[in-house]
């Protein structure tokens, strides 16, 4: 667990290597807890019908959505399991809303935690599983259902400042 | 636990949902246990230099992807835990590929089981948690990866027979 | 793993231990798989004020009443990682039911496998997982929220035939 | 993640709400660090014939009434996957004990944390959890164990200061 | 999920891996489900005075030993999530002992399947993980504790047919 | 949650124990977080075929002892899973290494936390886990491997100071 980051290809690091570029868990046992939020969004690409569907009103929306937030939910906590290398971090904030467009469904994560080391692992994992998880509520109806999106949208906090994406 | 789908907007159906439009988890109680088999594939695209970097050789891009499909492999056997109302299934066979292209990797899960329903959501949680997976590996080094498209792309076996994505 | 029951006070067994009086997972191996189902149920006790709020309609409600049924599937699944000496089975369909009355909740789970063994512990810990959830949900407008009974209500199928709670 | 709760029907917030109504993880970035604890307790009413054969002595008592504790104890740390909204907290403590009556068991958790919000929910968990797993232990002599009551009796620490149920 | 497997090095084989080398879930699903027993065992060395508590009779010695031994099944179920390659296996019985030595501890685990592949990784992890709890139990009084053994003792069932080791 | 710790045997205590000689999980409420370091050391015999397997280089050496690599670092985060009294701990950082010898492999494990009490059995833990997954990889052309040593290499930090194994 040295702390020297190896050194690659100019000033790029893979800092999840070890000196002997094996995987390892970073050490960040120097790095002060502080606060931190990370936003990730998703988009799931969805039939018409499907479209219809969801939007039709009643109980049936809300729970497929509810589902797909849940699990969103769900698995921002569980990304330290999912991810080998994932620091556990105590998150403070999870928010995840899912909502309908024309063409599909947007699905946004936001995650807070009091620590070392930022949750962008977490919003994203947090997003890919309410993604998956909307797809299993509808794949009946809609099987060419599709993820096309999922990314990092912005994070604050850190040694690192904040960053908001502009591609 | 009613047979009987709830039928909505013709012959589209929810069967995720009870008689009372609330989410259940399908009895799939009188399905016989049939061989299937179930291919997702996703694609993380990154930036040149992490292009490069992956395909520097060495230990680390093994270790990299090495991470990303053991990852993968993992979540196949987690998906009833992330997805609410999946079934648990007996995974017989689960194999995780990932390949370095020009302009990102492209990732590919093939989930197999002897079971009453299909191991669609299996592959699709395997391929979007090996992709998170990979982008916190190479995170450090390109902030902007992002997941570009995760989709179930073929399956066979049970009553349904055979299919393969053609769009 | 001997086959042998510990006898106890008469017909009594405690068939969880093993000759040693320790605790053990039951031999189920020479079992056959037959279709079983499980229900049992719960109640939950609340002030007025928390019941009206529940039943004042809008996504509330059906948030509050969904999060405490997904929670039920999903402790379902959870079951042997929970009971210590519960066998892991294949269940074949979990449906979770939560209803508000004039005093509080009355929550229901019915849970179906193929299997050597029953179900009776995986729809009690639905329900109980359900109504901590539920308390979680509303535990700010009403902390003398309390779960006043969960009990095994039928089970049918394997060697033991049908049986419906009569007391 | 707002600040601002859910207003309703009078001073009644479900904080466990978004603006939308929909189910979030509150969050708690900005409440300090404290130690906290809760104390909740459940009671399972058994048979006279189930009581004697706890009370009988020797090991299998201790086996099934230590299986019941043990796995409370593992669930208050479980209770973040389990109640969907619950924060992830570092457990600085848990005790759960099982006591014999005469018509039952008592069951009592104590937890505590140094942390931003409560565990009140990891001691109801734990003690449901215990609860469910002492039937599991002498579900074959008594098929028709119940839970009666599982409730948080007492909490210290926080903003909101001491409490101890007294109804 | 090629059936070919790898051959290297004359007649060894790596079936854990695929075409390419690369980790993988073997595919078991053209396997038969047979009834499959493998035996592990474990040796954690202690001190005489660890020994002499252990020993001393009493609660406390029933509990460090219950707490490794069940710790030791819940293991045996964790299986797959601990052991990256291995399949979900439907246990149908499990069975931990612990035995106090004169300088130490044998534990030995018992696991049985009805499925298309064994269970000595269950029975070995379920070993091991028991070793490392009563270890976590007494170490405040022996911090040299040491495992000094894993392995698995027996076989039965499969295509490989009974196995016994004598080394 | 008694702090006063139960005394057996002369100076000689099992934490672990409450004042009625249970087990629970000791309360660490009033220590204060500080940096802890554990290092834990195993050893898996193995065959000279299976080592020369594993020297012969190319992506199957990598791959194998990646996957024991990645399986002791998730393991180390999945302790308090699997130790029933173990606290759940933010982990700062973990390496495990793996490294070939002529009659088997030495696995080592460092793991580092911030908080207040030590990480001795994540460390540990780790170690078991990577092993175990270690003789999955191998076990088709080696049935005979056997883990001959798991052991606390060293700690830092926290109250009693730095310690090193000389045995």
């Amino acid at each position: 667990m040295a702390e020297r980051p190896v050194e690659r290809a100019g000033d790029a690091t893979l800092t999840h290597l070890n000196d002997a570029g094996e995987a390892r868990m970073v050490d960040v046992s120097d790095k002060p807890a502080t606060a931190r939020e990370a936003t990730a969004r998703g988009f799931v690409r969805l039939s018409a019908e499907c479209v219809a569907l969801l939007r039709s009103g009643g109980v049936p929306k809300g729970d497929a959505l509810a589902v797909a937030r849940i699990a969103g939910i769900m698995a921002a906590k569980k990304t330290p399991e999912l991810i080998p290398l994932c620091h556990p971090l105590p998150l403070t904030g999870t928010d995840v809303t899912a909502e309908v467009t024309d063409d599909g469904a947007e699905i946004v994560a936001r995650v807070r935690t009091l620590g070392p080391t930022g949750v962008e692992m977490e919003a994203l994992t947090a997003v890919s599983v309410a993604c998956c998880a909307l797809i299993d509520m509808i794949k009946a109806v809609d099987r060419l259902a599709r993820i096309e999106r999922v990314e990092v949208a912005a994070k604050s906090g850190g040694r690192s400042g904040d960053w908001k994406r502009e591609d």
